[in-house]
Parts: structure tokens; sequence; C-alpha cells
């Protein structure tokens, strides 16, 4: 039977500290010597970039619909030309941002059409779902200064009202995938970092027994 | 009752003579003092400009899911910022490229799920659909010594297989829509464009009875 590499993905809205706790755990991971990639989104390919540079300028006139699509386009190329081919070798990937942003920012965020987005996610990305998903969990409000403080793009300049939205619309996908999404409360880094820990410590556990992943080691080759 | 423009779009592959065909019938119907919007896809709009710089230039990998969103994104930029707003003041619209194109290319060509594509349109763009879609037909191979004349973009630069696939889908589509879609046979330019008008007043006929249209002239403004 095929080998194949477990997809990790760091969720949360805006300021949360997601994109810090992805890359601490890249370096906890790394440190193990597992074969791993970090990958953020919109981005990550050549067309991606150009696509993320059209959705995050706040000069850009973007309607829901075409915002949507966009993110779409962008993630479509990272499964396509990144994700696709290193899981099959079984490279283990961590997503700064997944499936769920989508869900949660276009969805509940954007009120465009739930069922809709999920409905394509099953459809387009299919056995490349997220393995295991930590969703870092703090009120909007408490993260407003946080946004505040550094120059923001055309999404970060949404309203408290949006970003309240989003967080609601990340516990609802949390609620209905309960196996695979990790609620963790966001604390300081340290210690939501050992939280995130901990949580992968106990799915390792659970995958034992589940055959077809692997954990390669970059030490072997 | 509040009346609204009407949808018409041209459709074809590449190098059939559409563009041509659609800026003849909007001087045709511009002579006649219509108030009348000509719109060609992708692009028409700040941020789709941008989208079809990323889908044209030949030194961007895109994979064909990526393709059909981008294509989407575009769409619905144009159809929310031009489409929906000019439509609801009564002015008719010329498209040159719409939904056909995305069946035709994306769904045939390369093959993604056309039911897919199709339910995306009935979400999206729901009752924008054209009133009425002409169709520039003519063998691929028939084709080819236009298309290799001039400088080609990346769809152009397709095989003559592809052509032949996208050609057979917009058939399949016209068998679909018999009363929307309307085939003409490519001829002279001259030729194409009277069929084209002789098609035209087919269906102004059958519109007199239909309520709800208008066909808004702008010397009575």
């Amino acid at each position: 039977m095929k080998k194949k590499g477990l997809i990790i993905s760091f969720e949360g809205i805006d300021g949360c500290g997601k994109t810090t706790q992805a890359n601490l755990f890249f370096e906890y991971l790394k440190e193990s010597g597992l074969d791993i990639l970090l990958l953020n989104e919109p981005g990550g390919t050549y067309a991606g970039e150009k696509i993320r540079d059209i959705l995050l300028d706040s000069r850009n006139s973007i309607c829901p619909f075409s915002e949507l699509f966009l993110y779409l386009a962008s993630r479509l190329q990272l499964v396509e030309e990144m994700i696709r081919p290193a899981v099959e070798k079984g490279t283990t990937i961590i997503l700064d941002r997944y499936v769920d942003s989508t869900t949660a920012y276009q969805g509940y965020g954007r009120k465009l059409p739930i069922k809709f987005i999920e409905s394509i996610h099953r459809t387009f990305i299919g056995s490349l779902m997220p393995n295991i998903t930590f969703l870092i969990d703090a009120p909007a409000e408490n993260l407003l200064p946080i946004i505040e403080k550094k120059k923001r793009d055309r999404i970060e300049e949404e309203s408290i009202e949006f970003q309240k939205r989003v967080r609601k619309g990340y516990l609802a996908i949390a609620r209905k995938n309960r196996t695979r999404v990790h609620i963790i409360k966001r604390k300081t880094q340290e210690q939501t970092h050992k939280e995130i820990v901990k949580e992968w410590g106990k799915f390792l556990n659970g995958l034992k027994d589940s055959a077809g992943f692997s954990l390669k080691s970059t030490k072997k080759r």
C-alpha cells in the first residue's frame, strides 16, 4: 500500500497568531527529523502569488463571488503544483490557512452559500483535505489591537462585525468536524505552542492504528 | 414591472471571428439608437484585467482547476460591477465570450466536471444568463491558419485536439439550449453578419409578446 504524507492546517481569524504557531510547529517537527513542508495561503506558487497580490491589494474592488473564486484558484494551483506531489512522496505538509478559511471568511463572513463552498471542496480537493486542523481561537475584539498595529491588507481592513462572523463560522466548522478540528484557546505564544504539541501527541497515538500514512524522516534518506 | 436589458453573447472557438462579429453587431444596434454596452471576457474591470493578464500570459503554469476559477473570478466581477447594474437600468449588453466559454473550454476542453460548472453558473449567475447567444461555428482545422498568423496567448497555444473538443462542446451546448443558442455557420465577414442580423430579427419577433424586457433607446434621453 502506498504511504502518503499528512496534511496539517492552521486556522483562525486575523491576528490570532496562527502564522507564528505554524512556524513554531514547523520548527518543532523539523527538529524531529521529519520530511516536512510549510506552505501559506493565498499564494505559494508563481501564479498563486500574482493572485495573492490581486486579493490583498486594498486598491482593488473585488465582489464577494470573485473573491471566493480567486481564493479557490490560488488554492487549486497550490494543491496541484505543491501539495499533491509532496503528499504522494510521503512529505508532511503544514498549511497556514487552507479550506476552512474559505468556508469561514467567504461562507460565514461574506454570507456566500456555505453548502456550495463545501461541495466545491469535496469535488476539487477530495482526498487532500487536512488530516488535522489547529484552530487558534480568541474573541475578535481581543485581536483588534494586534491587527490595528500592523499595515493592514484588504481583508484585514474589514469591520469587527465581519471578524466576529468569521470566528462564529470557525467554531461552527469545528463542531461539524470534531475529530479533525482541534480548538486551541489562544494564550501566550509558548502556552499555545505547548497545547498544540499536546494535541498532536494524542492525534499521533490515534493514528498508529490506521495504516496508509507515513511520517517520513529526512534523516533516513 | 421593472424593465430590464437583454444579454446577447457571442461564442465560438479561437479564430472563428466572434470578436469581429460582436463589434459589427454592436455598431449595427448602436446605429438604431439602442442603449448598448459591449464587454469582453476575461477582463472588463480593474481586477478582471489583472486576472486576464494571469490567464493569458504564456509564461504562467496554471492547472485546469485554477484556470476554471480564474475565469469565474473575472466573470463574477464583471457581472457585479458592470452587467447587473446596466441590465437593471435597461441597457442591452453584448458579450464577447460569457458562460458558454467556460463550459466549452474548461468543461469539454479540459475535461473538468461539466455538470458542476453548470451548477456554478446557476448558483452565481442565475437570472443574468444570456437571453440569446450567437455561436459562430467552423471546423477547428479550418481556423488553425488564422490563429497561427497572430501572436498567440496561453489558451490559443493549445493543440488542435483541444480546439476540436471545445468545438464539440459548443455544439453540445447548442443542442441542450436550442431556444437560446443560434448556430451561425462561419462564412465571409459580411455574410456571417447578415445571418446574425436575420436571426436577431426572428428573436425580436418572438420577444414582442414577452414582457419585462426593454430595448431602451439612447435617443429618447
